[in-house]
């Protein structure tokens, strides 16, 4: 059995080491156009940052560890330009030394990863313009960085961008981002990313939307970039991260199918149209764990799952592939961002109905010192009640929730699971009714219709409605949203005279609680009234801009 | 409808905002026997440790706001004396007057909680022995910390001992701590706790497992407290903390069950034998979500949702308590253990099949910094995978991994299913193949039967083993254990001719995964081989006192 891959990086590496577990016996054969293996992709903006000063920590291993240990066939600055199928054979240049020979397989497993789109802009070739992709694009960014400059502006608000603009930042280094949508991260609902936008100007980032680059010229004192606005922009550095295109071209001219965005077809065992090909990574269209739709998900985590499972099929095993799920983390500035599953955009884009909960919950208990913040947004089915995504926002404790939030999507859960779901508690962990238990409560109300909640988008719809802010004076007075009354939940049961009847009220508070609370008062006092769902907080993230935000 | 709740702190205060929640109309009597309700049971260690200086931040809601916002009657210092099932009415007494009345109910929850037990030793009447449960104990051990002591013996290393003892030690007091279990933390496996003793000690603790108080004497310096083995320790403070029992007299005078060790029975809605009588929290015997077994764990997470579960059930809806899962965790000098489900210990006394994998990952990628380790345990279904419980030690991350398998339990998942698990990565979070995932990738191979694992409590039973050290020269050179010889794994494919044949050979390195590596490649050699689960780790987790033991 002779195993050759292509691609060196997550999914090849992931490969190649299963590969050797599952056989002593095969030879397994590794080509890396690169000159490194298995680097430590999502590092890269910190080495630049300084977060990570040592390159060589980047190198998750090395080729002489892979020969050594896995007795791995490693051939760097290698690259295969073709494969011929019925010969079984690729055919691979050595780039040092431009030596072309051709090498034969049993089973072939692909895993080129994907490249940086480079918009046609003109500029776009001057020499500080760049993506980031690998450790020598990173060498690159790095130096430039090292000698000292002023300005950089990042074309595309995605993970890596922005993690990019938080380590130019860090490095003194004045940052613009600029991203076409209204948002950035473009695979989380917008209102999610508000607290994101806020992040970057505290941190000092320019963060312009609606906005990319059209032309960047070479000036005296770097580059000037023009933006769509008909503004510019000095930099003396530019990264592009407009997102990433499947490298396809060996699989697409082998005759090996692909997707209209290039991906490379795979079945759920990861077998291209050639059933002794196997396609991972970057470069392959992979099945949406939610929706059974394609998708390509560039991310590492799948990579890696995927080339171990491709090594499994190509051994014999008939490991299947669930598909993704599209879980992902980015840390900014001290706040976390992170989502799993179906997003409220792509439901909509879907036409498949849904319901949502937010919430707003400290990370541990409120009692003991340290407590963060973070919203949480729950998305599922309305009338399962069966989870089809999350997404939060916040300080600590995001990370845990969501990847709680994964394991339940995974599994098929409802928010009647989360609501009794036992987690750990102790004040500087948790709380005895976890965010997620809360998650649950609320959205499982919903489900069992135990009362009327509304969403903020859906309030617009209402006629005449009166905004009834259920919070203390205090709060409201210091922001709260335009045109709403205000009367504390504690007084409410006494002041029902004071409210119209005939208009639908829509109730809120802080975060839903009080809220709720006062919509079964009002319930019971016969109004037409409803609560808000995740109450002023959710509010704020629908209006980030809105003037009367103060806090 | 009129619903009496017995006991407001953690079931009953949850009870009566559910109840309020649920029906305007209703009338609502909750009656505490304290002062307080809703206090912060789990933050007391932290107040007399100065970490939550303001007393009223342990209060969680105060009598006055339920009686505000939830309309509830609320009737503190009164006690519940006797229920009279065929009125439906309850006896209560006012412990500040002293009067004495009855009040009716439609349906009644108790929530009365448990007592701390007392030793009957000598002694454990004098004046600075406390047990700690409320806020008036809180306050009583914290004016002797106050005055200032030197030292202090704590009788029991449950969480709540072990909270205090870092707490003392915060405060400057020289503090011992028993148990006459080998162990602390009775509810973890033995092997789990190894690293908690070593950290109480590195923090300045004296641990005497194996020990308990045989008595109290008053002297002149405070009190000499006398140790099982004889010796005496001399404190100015003692708390015991051995353990708590049912506060069942009320359920038990009124003729309702009560299983063996006290908890007042209930069914799946929460209902003792008196259907209008439903029993929550700390007072009950639940049901064990693993085994099915009654139960009693007196945890604040399980108690809130059952006092949700009790009112839903009082109001007519039917909801049932899926069982106690015992997910627990505890903070010790900047440690965390945490642990869900069925212990090893558990299954072992309840005589069911199980496996065990260990893990040792970092809690984030290892090329980010501050990566800190965590040791993890997962116990599953032998023939099915099916995961049975988890236990983790180490610094963060343990509560979200623990967290993550929590909810997987419940979910019924597989040790399949961790290795198709699809958590957040990016490398200040989590690593490509999350600890989650590793562990499944182990357990899932062990299952599948992929290659053969030993246990290190079954090495002994080998004939004549050999012990593998397959770490390098410089590794095994720092510790090994006893008697191995040691064959780096990158050097073993070259040296197998240097390996004894038909002597039975346990390969081991510091994790396990190189130790995988090298069992396939003696198998392929035709060696007798086996991998030691969890490697030298794991090894040392089980020999914490061994004195080859140098790291």
């Amino acid at each position: 059995m002779k195993l050759v891959i292509v691609g060196g990086v997550a999914g090849g590496a992931s490969a190649a080491a299963r590969a050797r577990r599952l056989s002593e016996d095969a030879d397994i054969v590794m080509f890396e156009r690169g000159p490194d293996v298995s680097f430590a992709n999502c590092g890269l903006p910190y080495h630049i940052g300084g977060v990570i000063p040592q390159r060589d920590r980047l190198l998750v291993t090395t080729p002489e560890r892979l020969r050594e240990r896995f007795r791995l066939d490693v051939r760097t600055r290698s690259e295969v330009e073709a494969i011929d199928r019925a010969k079984k054979t690729v055919r691979v240049r050595e780039l040092n030394t431009g030596r072309v020979y051709e090498e034969g397989y049993d089973k072939l497993i692909l895993a080129p990863g994907a490249a940086p789109i480079r918009p046609p802009i003109p500029g776009a070739d001057l020499p500080n313009v760049f993506a980031l992709r690998n450790l020598a694009d990173t060498d690159r960014i790095k130096a430039v960085v090292d000698g000292g400059i002023e300005r950089a502006v990042i074309v595309g608000a995605g993970f890596i961008g922005l993690e990019l603009a938080e380590n130019f930042v860090r490095r003194g280094v004045r940052t613009t981002i600029l991203d076409l949508n209204k948002q950035v991260l473009a695979p989380f609902d917008p209102e999610m990313t508000a607290p994101l936008h806020a992040a970057l100007r505290e941190g000092g980032v320019e963060v312009l939307l609606g906005q990319s680059a059209e032309a960047i010229a070479a000036g005296t004192a770097g580059m000037a970039v023009t933006l769509t606005s008909g503004d510019t922009r000095s930099a003396q550095l530019v990264v592009l991260g407009v997102g990433v295109r499947p490298e396809n071209k060996l699989a697409v001219q082998a005759g090996l199918e692909a997707g209209p965005r290039g991906g490379v077809r795979v079945n759920e065992y990861l077998q291209t149209t050639d059933p002794d090909i196997f396609a991972v990574g970057d470069a392959v269209e992979t099945t949406d764990f939610g929706t059974g739709e394609r998708t390509q998900v560039p991310l590492a985590g799948p990579a890696n799952r995927q080339g171990r499972i491709a090594a499994d099929n190509a051994f014999g095993r008939k490991a299947k592939y669930r598909g993704t799920q599209a879980t992902a983390i980015l840390g900014l500035f001290g706040h976390t961002a992170a989502m799993t599953g179906l997003s409220e955009k792509a439901l909509k884009r879907l036409g498949r109905p849904y319901r949502k909960v937010y919430i707003h919950p400290a990370h541990h208990a409120g009692y003991y010192p340290g407590a963060e913040g973070m919203s949480l947004k729950v998305i599922f089915d309305p009338e399962s009640g069966r989870l089809l995504g999350a997404q939060g926002v916040g300080g600590a404790g995001v990370d845990k929730r969501i990847d709680v939030l994964a394991v339940a999507v995974q599994a098929g859960m409802t928010v009647f699971d989360l609501e009794e779901a036992e987690l750990c508690y102790a004040p500087q962990f948790g709380s005895a009714k976890d965010p997620i238990n809360m998650a649950g409560f609320v959205a499982g109300g919903l489900v069992r219709g135990d009362h009327p909640q509304i969403d903020w988008e859906a309030v617009a719809a209402l006629p005449n409605p009166l905004l009834l802010d259920v919070r203390t004076a205090k709060e409201f007075a210091e922001s709260h949203i335009p045109g709403a009354v205000n009367v504390p939940v504690d007084e409410l049961r006494g002041r029902l005279a004071e409210l119209p009847k005939g208009r639908p009220v829509v109730a809120y508070c802080q975060v839903g609680q009080r809220g709720y609370l006062a919509t079964r008062v009002l319930m019971h006092a016969g109004f037409d009234v409803r609560n808000l769902g995740g109450g002023y907080k959710t509010y704020l993230l629908h209006n980030a801009g809105d003037p009367a935000r103060k806090a």
